[in-house]
């Protein structure tokens, strides 16, 4: 099978110009088959604060009123949505960007929890892979913006990590899917607070014994258990890393593969 | 060949949350291919004054420095574009925003005009047909919003009439186009003030004796000129009239028809 990369980068690359730009060319000099899932960094806090609009974050989730879901929705699928695919075409990548209400590409329901409203927040049902295989098929980039619909008229503000993940799954029985985390360290590190410390490759038995011993830094433990059930659902390879080594992460120089055995 | 309905919506639609309800249902419900290009209306202007970018305005069109690019991508290719794509889903009919800069969809160019500086303002060069047809064959209407790039980097504000016109005529070889202008008024009325005297068909030679006779609207002229060019350039038909009236638009039981002969 054709392999195909679907990279997803945080908040520190999109709040950073030069990072981003160099980013974005070297993954439009990635061959082959991609998908760009991008987050959303401090910009909509910044448009919210501009226009008075007061945010409130629980668990690291943002709580997304009507007024911040139109912020949300402009600042990831308007602004950084459009910029990002404008520097690719600029870098000779034919990128297409879409939010989830486009093509129906990914559906999700508001997010019922307990106790907590969320409000416009979305977790995914389906990744309309047809369509991305199709989009793909036309030699097109796919930049995806982290914000669904419910198929009843209604956006929803979703998180990136989550569609990244369920993105690469739903691909994962027409491609060979490498999946890019990309974030702040170099990669998962034996001690948190030294760079050098990365640890190349974790496989399911290796990483029973890091959790046991106590080796891993406890705020990684849900982005590898969410990295070690995507290759459970058919994802040939999760790599976890710094957007700013994109190739060297590709070529498994430097980064942290989370693999099958 | 087969019928293709592009049809452009303007602000005063846009800015009606009822009147766009109505309308996305009508388009929705048009049978075959279709793209819709949207408009901005007033939102960039409260959106601008919300934060404190002041707007300029020469001769009805923006003056786009950096920040109020961003603003227009935002509300245009962010809130709008997605704000319709969602609910065209949700009347069942799939659908796909797009800016120009997506799968380079339309090229254009700077606007240079001497002695004003209509800042990031882009006049069309190209619109890439073979993109939206492969986009049409998969079953999807397509929203452009009126945002194009320059394939450099940049992106630029681009009026939507011209987008409208640009679309039809780039896609004229695949389809017999049907362009649909709505506006405020019912079509072109031979009384400005009444709009009860909208003329049902225009042809070339009836065109010009309502100019030389000065029984049209001024501010008409540059539609019609636009009309016309469009059907010379391989254009089917172009109907003036009323979003509100879609379907009796598309039947040619309101509106007027722009005609060949």
């Amino acid at each position: 099978m054709e392999t195909l990369y679907v990279v997803k980068i945080g908040g520190n690359i999109i709040d950073h110009s030069e990072k981003l730009a160099d980013f974005l060319q070297s993954f439009a000099a990635l061959p082959g088959k991609k998908i760009l899932v991008h987050g959303g960094g401090k910009l909509a806090t910044q448009l919210a604060e501009k226009m008075n609009v007061p945010q409130q974050m629980v668990e690291g989730r943002r709580i997304t009123d009507a007024e911040t879901l139109r912020i949300v929705t402009m600042v990831y699928a308007g602004d950084i949505n459009k910029r990002v695919v404008a520097a690719l075409q600029s870098h000779g990548c034919n990128a297409i960007g879409l939010t989830g209400a486009d093509g129906n590409a990914i559906l999700a329901h508001k997010r019922e929890k307990a106790g907590i409203d969320y409000g416009f927040a979305g977790d995914v049902d389906a990744v309309n892979a047809e369509l991305l295989h199709a989009l793909l098929s036309l030699n097109m980039a796919v930049v995806l913006a982290p914000i669904t619909h419910n198929g009843k008229g209604q956006l929803l503000n979703t998180n990136a990590d989550t569609i990244a993940q369920e993105t690469a799954k739903g691909l994962s029985t027409h491609y060979n899917v490498q999946l890019i985390y990309s974030f702040e360290k170099s990669g998962v590190l034996l001690d948190a607070n030294d760079d050098s410390t990365v640890i190349p490759s974790i496989n399911p038995s290796y990483y029973q014994e890091l959790k046991s011993t106590e080796k891993i830094f406890a705020g990684m433990i849900p982005k590898l258990d969410n990295a070690f059930a995507a290759i459970r659902s058919g994802v040939g390879k999760v790599i976890i890393g710094k957007a700013e080594e994109l190739p060297a992460l590709i070529a498994g120089a430097a980064g942290t593969s989370i693999v099958h055995e």
